[in-house]
């Protein structure tokens, strides 16, 4: 009998359920061993996702919390927003760790949650348990927890590329404004005129421009590490790609900083963090450069002229987004090296 | 025999150039009699563009002005940077009317245009004479002047995005972010690794970074507008697919402006001019809208939080960013109405 | 008052809908008066097209054949099947003409019909009175008729690529294999698994292997054009792209042929008309070199160690397969050019 | 230190080499030494490869026998045709291992090597040492061999569709047609008009029709598998994706065989071995469901009109055409499990 962690994931059939079954799959110290759905309970994984044939061959399990007991240690929920809200006091209370991929626990006041969301918030007892598990600024925060809300993919990608210049004390934070770009799939697997090929391919569009419910997050971790209330303009477009984002930051320069400086802050703030690699002076990354992979790489390019400094950060949504930062977070859970099953070489070409 | 205005191309090898002569096919009032290679003279259009066979079936002829002032009345130059500043003055020479297509006539500060373009500048005396082409804006001093300079696609995009605002006094200028992204087809038809499919493909990527040369040219008529000095930060992106530029334009307002009168104050702007598209309060344009025609459409999201306003602005880099509005402008210099032989609808999808 | 013909088109929500829009607005003898859907009654036509915007801004009609002969002398119908067979009997009784671009009228024999496309077939008589609108080969017929079934998209490469050499009697039908590829446009703008984005980006994938519904289409005009029954092996796939037919077919030669006499033979069978091209030796289409254009293009490849010839037929999909084909075939109706409105150039790249 | 199997690749800048490095960094039982590159020896790996910046930051090798002698134990070639011919006999002499990835060796007849690849052939010894490594048909051939020839990318795809049906006897191989279709990346690094993005995308094209160089590879395969000659029709098309490989495949059955029972023999075919997949009946693999993974996904459809069974075989070019299928020869020639190191669950999406 396996020592291994038993994990079951809740939401199988979407894109962040099957990215955690693709990445699990070669964990050394954890196995899946449920994969559950409450809308396709009873039917195989593979009726969904044949490219899963001989990998995964199990029938998807109910979401019912005693059941999962039985058959795991940890659940992942990888729902829409409104369902952990429900589900996760429930797995809790049986005693299971949870690590909710949703947005409904990362907001920790509900009245912000509801007015952006527009959806009924998560009661604020469990609001205040769940830990943001940003690990490369709140790492040990989440060591040793059994309840962690998992980052969203806009806001890993943007706070990993401002935080430490934020903390640095070098921008000016009123001058912020984000330009983030995503692949298709961040819309998840359903379908509508909105994730329609036709509608998609060679097109570029902004959507929920300065409504986009990944603002407060953003916000609620700048002005913690600014210690006063940051507020910030951020617009997000549609890429045709399926994968990537990249948040392009501008703010202004309060001190008389080098790009060679800036490289060196950001190593110290991320040192000892395996997946935040900072790119050396005059190179930028591109989101194929991080593609299938956990690392979300960052480069700078500072203009004089205007005293802005141009930031870039990219991500793998699907990974450092979402599944891939999830495992991160089990694996400091649990005490292990937050690489552990996380070694992936981005995919390239 | 024909009555038509006899046009020349040059350049006609590169994708500027083989889309004037997909717009120009149609157009009632001119035929192309010459197109022009200096490095594939004498071989077949064909040869390079086989969907042109039974359409353009001629010879390629070289650049000579003697030659080309034998067989045409105008000259589209649809050449490189450092191309046009030695041809155009001998076309002018030799009596022929000439658009030019490429960024040698756009800055007249020679030391400006040297700085940017690392190349020579034209000579002074040209570089006065031809007139920027950004009919909208300067529309009656393109009518009947012999020599335009075209203006640049990314340029064309942000400044019919940005230039009611700062005309109508609205928006602050020292806090213009401009935040662009441009098809593939942009960067011309050479071969290079940033040309190649397997590297664009499913990638987004920054580039030029605060280096664009389409900077200067955007500031000089930002600050004729403004009446002072205009610098902007400017960042370029490249998108996987093949034609379509949007601007994303950040600037905090200057007064209290809603949507509406956002949109009635460009309304009135464009007042007379086909080619411009002001969209609705709450609906934003994506770069598809406008695929393969002469269109710019301009969209505004403001953001009450940040008081900033959200320009989004976008165009067919190859027809409004090229080829089309040289087009208008020829239509221009002749005293013709500026939509002939231009009102292709957008090819959806 | 217009002199110009009134065109109503039913099914303006769709892609053939507005193909038809796009490619009508320039039409020098028609004009649309109605535009047309029963889902969408009442909306206006940029509600769901924004692209649109002051080029088509009036509100969509019904389906009601009274209204449309009020407004209009023909009616193009760009209909999912099984509506055509309803629709069209009611239009043609209120004395409009009729051009329908669905599968309802094109198959003779209503048992064929129902048993590939699973639905009840229209009735017999109005089968008989609707011409199947393939100008190429049945042009004279189309001359003067009130009601044209215009061919399907994959027929219309593949007829196209094969007719001439089954009727010059070169090949041998029964080793006949057409390996087609489509654009994703072709399946339409209704949202679903199969046309999300995320799963069709970098994908390919066969659909419908040995089953699709224009099987039987193809064989009714071999068959017609062999003078015996012939059987195909057709198989079709999807390409990661909106636009674009190419059918590779595969056929054993019963004569000595070369390349350039098939050139011959070809260019021979379509003499005197306009949008078949026929590429020179050694030369074959791309879907590219026909996008956005009316042209079927078709060259050839024999193999002397398998005595097989591959023929390369390309289409747009959207056009030459369906929007502009069936303009072609009103222009063939009214007795004016075929290419009236048609000369469009591919847009390239 | 490591006991690991020291591996040096030549060929590190183009993409196979790049694939190499990235499958081979999760491998548990070998260890990339050297990284090698003629044309850039000197430089850093992450030059070429920024995504690679924190895992394989090297500089690069020179292709010295000698020098790779004492680095490592094994040497995959990853180099273009005509270059293998003159390195693997130095190579080999020193005492390495070598698998080539290119065609220099699979061809065993030397004229007929020269007729299709019109480059010199290797010397016929070597030639005979070098063993064709499709594991799948000559599994038991490769253990403990010195020097394999990997398979080319259409031959992986094709011969595992065919070999057990033409082996089982139910096929007539005068009647196969093989309509092959590959995403760009099988076309390598080169920049050329053919690899440029905005040639490719959006557009769907053949290449090299009856005369890819794969052909001969494909030929004698089957032709020992049939044991007599076999010829086949073969044509390649170029899809708009990075990666992927499909293989349609047609034949005339020669005996009433079920969809079912094709599965069936298929299985049984293919026993023991783990990187063939055989769809259920009624589902055909598409080339995404295999991405990034060594899976080769088969199916079948009957068609009982025509007599004919269509085989839809799909691998990624870059993994089990090249990369992967190479790992998983070198896994065999060292008596390993052959699915070591290359568990790889496909990427979806």
């Amino acid at each position: 009998m396996s020592n291994k962690l038993k994990i079951a994931i809740v939401g199988s059939t979407g894109y962040g359920g099957v990215e955690l079954m693709r990445l699990l799959q070669s964990h050394p110290n954890a196995e899946i061993t449920s994969v559950i759905s409450s809308s396709s309970a009873g039917s195989l994984v593979t009726d969904g996702y044949p490219h899963l044939q001989g990998i995964r061959e199990e029938v998807l399990d109910d979401v019912d919390p005693q059941l999962i007991k039985q058959k795991a240690d940890l659940v992942f929920l990888a729902t829409p927003a409104g369902v952990a809200s429900k589900l996760a006091p429930q797995y809790l209370a049986a005693g299971l760790k949870v690590i909710d991929l949703s947005g409904d626990f990362r907001i920790k006041d509900r009245a912000v949650y509801e007015q952006w969301y527009k959806k009924p918030a998560a009661e604020q007892g469990d609001l205040d348990q769940a830990v943001f598990g940003l690990a490369e600024v709140y790492g040990e925060q989440v060591v040793d927890q059994p309840f962690i809300s998992n980052p969203g993919c806009f806001p890993t990608a943007t706070l990993l590329g401002i935080v430490p210049a934020l903390h640095g004390g070098i921008i000016d934070h009123s001058t912020l404004v984000i330009d983030a770009k995503t692949g298709q799939s961040g819309a998840g697997r359903g379908a509508s005129l909105g994730t329609h090929y036709s509608e998609i391919n060679e097109n570029f569009k902004a959507y929920k421009v300065n409504q986009h419910q990944h603002i407060p997050e953003i916000e609620m971790v700048l002005s913690q590490v600014a210690a006063e209330q940051v507020t910030v303009s951020f617009t997000t477009h549609l890429v045709p790609m399926t994968r990537g984002i990249m948040a392009t930051i501008y703010a202004k320069l309060t001190s008389d900083v080098t790009e060679a400086e800036l490289v060196r802050l950001y190593e110290q703030y991320y040192e000892g963090r395996s997946f935040v690699r900072i790119r050396p002076v005059g190179q930028l990354p591109a989101t194929k450069e991080v593609w299938g992979s956990n690392y979300c790489d960052i480069g700078f390019s500072i203009d004089k002229r205007t005293n802005r400094v141009t930031i870039i950060s990219v991500i793998d949504n699907l990974v450092k987004g979402a599944a891939g930062q999830a495992i991160q977070n089990m694996n400091l859970m649990m005490g292990w090296d937050e690489t552990l099953g996380l070694q992936f070489v981005p995919v390239y070409p």
